[in-house]
């Protein structure tokens, strides 16, 4: 284990497996696909690749960071590979440890991560920035061809807070803070954040702002990149500190080009964000709609007259029988339709005044008020959905996620294309089930569950999926993602994203900042 | 006069000047400062530097556009010399057209200004993309070392809505269509912008975007930037489509590379935008606050508890005494203090809920209602101010703006420090005002005017009051610029916004883009 870091990711299942609860009921459907057919595969020693890494790099790695902050054992290495998508679990559980990195090295300061940056590049070392390991698009592999070594940066030691401004409603925090941590010191001083992606309780700050993480109230937050208002990075070039204001005409905004980087021109040292008061009062209420469409109707009723609550999410048809958006039973399940949960936080006044007005808004829509059980259902539940996956796996049933997002005229073509594309490739047996979970005035999300019996190869089953999917979504107009990133496994789509000049700009930015190439070699960059 | 554009700006005046008022007699207390010094100057012809374009290339650009499309008559060339800064009208005035470019090409379409931009690296000639011709800070002065000629790209003809999505709420616009032709075009819609900056008589939608434009509704529209989903733009390298939905983490957001880029990285093709309902009401409040802190605290009690108006603005006490915030005389002028305007726009409903809740908090805070009128003559002057400068320069007093944004606990020492800039450069003659006009959860911006008796080189006087200014804002930490851009008059200071490594990425992202160097030589990037 890490010295310091009570948070340790199991090799291969999410989270700590003692925290998991056992296969719910509402999950008996999704189990009946697999026929009993496999064994869960028992936690054992793996072996793991030599490590390539010079003896005297690694001296030079504990004269930057102390001995203490230089890991090689086996399982620190085995925490330290890749991500946590269902591809990076199967291959674990399959004893692939390929792409473990060669050592894991903890720094402290920003000004040892530019130490660390500065000798990978003297030493052609790949550096694989971590910060909460939660990556689900293979962010965390990092090509070796052309290096002498891969290190895992591992930004866990730094969590600090640094400054709070209570004024400007600001806090500069440090990458390594995972999202309990965030919250609990903002807490000591009546604030927060207000991001909680399904990863919140592993990911970290850096993270978050690498890969554009988006929360599950960001209808009321916002996403994570809009929260940022300045961030600090090491490059291989120096330092970089950008954001003067809250907003500024000084130039192109650079901040958006860290942000969504993924570790490939920068480590992200620090990031100040906008926080806000601790909100008094929070509440759920759920909603059923007759159709997916009508549901999304409304929401987008809702976002274009600046009606938004804080949370804001509509599973479709298969989501709300399979009951997945709430893991517990509650009244009115059987009654068929689609499930919206409508969250409010804030001063007692704000909330009411806000959940009185989108209620009446949502009963003039057509929405049938459900109570409030189902919204605290799906509080309590909300970030359980990837042990199930774990439980899922366990007897032989491919689960996986993926996601898009789509302006609003499009998003049934988009809903139904993808849906196509995962059943036309995993076969009519497969369960595909759908939930919208940001929306814009624009447009929204569109998130997508799929469960299938594993066959004879699951990452290849996977793999043909994931393509048909992704292939939709471009060919459809949508982007390739809206929260999870490039990563490894998206990068093949975003020259279609961007273009061919999109993809020469982050070359060409790649190369200034990183010319030897050493950082997260192989994320992101066609 | 240019065909097809009914709007053209006068040489070294704003706009048109038979649209300007009379001197009102608000302004009386700026001109005494003249004490009746200078004679307005004739307007004349005033001498051109010879064109150094050969005529072979006038011959290839006029193939590419039309005949007609290729303009080199002095008038033309006036008009597109420089923007309107005061420096720029000051030159205009003294007979110096030195950076006028040497033909004004007119494109019609994407594609001719891709071979406008391909012939112009092919001949080596600088290209200074024009809109409304508004600019402020210098955007319009091309260097002409080490090219063959200069051309003003005039993307006047490129005004058309290209789509309208009314389920998205997406309208994509050329980059020529004027502030009121974008209005008046969605307004056949039902539709508005809700971009409203000082110059939107005349500045245009490309301009808006290449410059982060924000406008005097920002609180409720949000800034250009903020409104803009995709875009289209033209480089030396080629066509760049970027923004496939609302929101994305698909890498890094390379729109916000576009986005401030003054026409240094590409011209801005197509820009398609955030848009919204026509306000079926319309309803301006004033409020006097004792002092400017005073007004500054209860702006920031509304941002920070998202009970924002959809205008919102203060006045310092010097601003509120002169009463340049209406030019017109209101009941309670003489009282002192800080006049506030807050503007509320939507639907009736919408309009009378956040006005109550808006007036009721304002009242808590301390804030005495004026009723309508002062609001209601804001919005009367609310495009003046630029002929009032005018009229000012013609009786012989330096009149000019500058503006910043910092964070909320910064802001009272910003404007300390950029009104003693001021005042220690131009002497405690000078009349400093400042309002703030846009404001966020963590911060708020600071916009000065100064006034001035013009000394013998008006012009030197002004770039060392400037210079200490900008200087002040850097030293406090605040931007260089909130809403006017960098141009060349900021690009000495962008550097220590960016930091080297940030003009590194600059440098890296136009020498990929345009190795060449053709697209606005000597702008923004230092």
């Amino acid at each position: 284990m890490t010295p310091g870091d009570a948070r340790e990711m199991h090799p291969h299942r999410w989270g700590d497996p003692a925290a998991a609860a056992a296969l719910p009921d509402a999950a008996r459907a999704l189990v009946e696909l697999a026929f009993g057919a496999a064994e869960t595969p028992a936690v054992e020693e793996f072996a793991l690749p030599e490590p390539t890494l010079a003896e005297e790099v690694v001296a030079e790695l504990r004269a930057v960071v102390g001995d203490e902050h230089v890991l090689a054992d086996d399982d620190i290495r085995r925490r330290r590979t890749r991500g946590k998508s269902t591809p990076d679990l199967l291959k674990a559980r399959a004893g692939d440890f390929a792409d473990a990195p060669d050592v894991v090295v903890r720094p402290a300061t920003h000004d040892q991560v530019q130490a660390v940056l500065d000798l990978a590049v003297a030493r052609r070392v790949a550096v694989v920035p971590f910060g909460g390991g939660t990556a689900v698009t293979g962010g965390l592999v990092a090509l070796r061809d052309g290096f002498t070594g891969v290190i895992s940066l591992d930004l866990g030691r730094m969590k600090g807070v640094r400054d709070i401004d209570p004024v400007s409603m600001t806090a500069t925090l440090e990458p390594g803070l995972r999202g309990p941590e965030a919250e609990a010191l903002l807490g000591e001083h009546g604030l927060t954040l207000g991001h909680f992606p399904q990863s919140f309780e592993y990911a970290s700050i850096g993270g978050f702002a690498a890969t554009r993480s988006s929360g599950q109230s960001s209808a009321g937050y916002g996403r994570f990149d809009a929260m940022v208002v300045a961030l600090t990075a090491a490059t291989p070039s120096g330092r970089l500190d950008l954001g003067t204001a809250p907003a500024t005409a000084a130039g192109p905004d650079l901040r958006q080009l860290l942000l969504g980087s993924e570790g490939t021109l920068g480590v992200i040292t620090s990031v100040t964000v906008r926080v806000r008061a601790l909100p008094a009062t929070t509440a759920y209420d759920g909603w059923r709609w007759p159709t997916f469409g009508e549901g999304a109707t409304a929401m987008r009723t809702l976002a274009q007259s600046g009606l938004l609550p804080t949370v804001l999410r509509l599973s479709d048809e298969t989501e709300t029988a399979l009951n997945l958006a709430r893991p517990e039973s509650i009244g009115g399940a059987g009654d068929g339709g689609c499930l919206m949960v409508a969250g409010y936080e804030g001063t007692r006044a704000a909330v009411d005044a806000r959940r009185a007005a989108v209620s009446a808004a949502l009963e003039d829509l057509g929405g049938v008020p459900l109570g409030e059980e189902p919204g605290t259902a799906w509080v309590r539940g909300r970030f359980h959905a990837p042990y199930l996956r774990d439980s899922m796996l366990d007897v032989g049933v491919l689960v996986e996620t993926l996601e898009t997002a789509t302006f609003w005229s499009s998003l049934e073509r988009v809903y139904a294309a993808v849906r196509e594309a995962l059943t036309g490739s995993l076969g009519d047996q497969a369960i595909v089930l759908c939930h919208i979970s940001h929306v814009y005035e624009t447009g929204a999300s569109l998130y997508f569950t799929v469960a299938v019996k594993q066959g004879e190869d699951p990452l290849a089953q996977w793999r043909a999926a994931k393509t048909a999917a992704t292939d939709a979504m471009v060919d459809a107009g949508a982007t390739i993602t809206h929260h999870h990133a490039v990563g490894t496994d998206h990068r093949p789509w975003l020259a279609r994203e961007v273009g061919p000049v999109g993809v020469q700009i982050l070359r060409a930015v790649k190369a200034s900042l990183d010319p030897a190439g050493v950082l997260n070699p192989g994320v992101l960059i066609p």
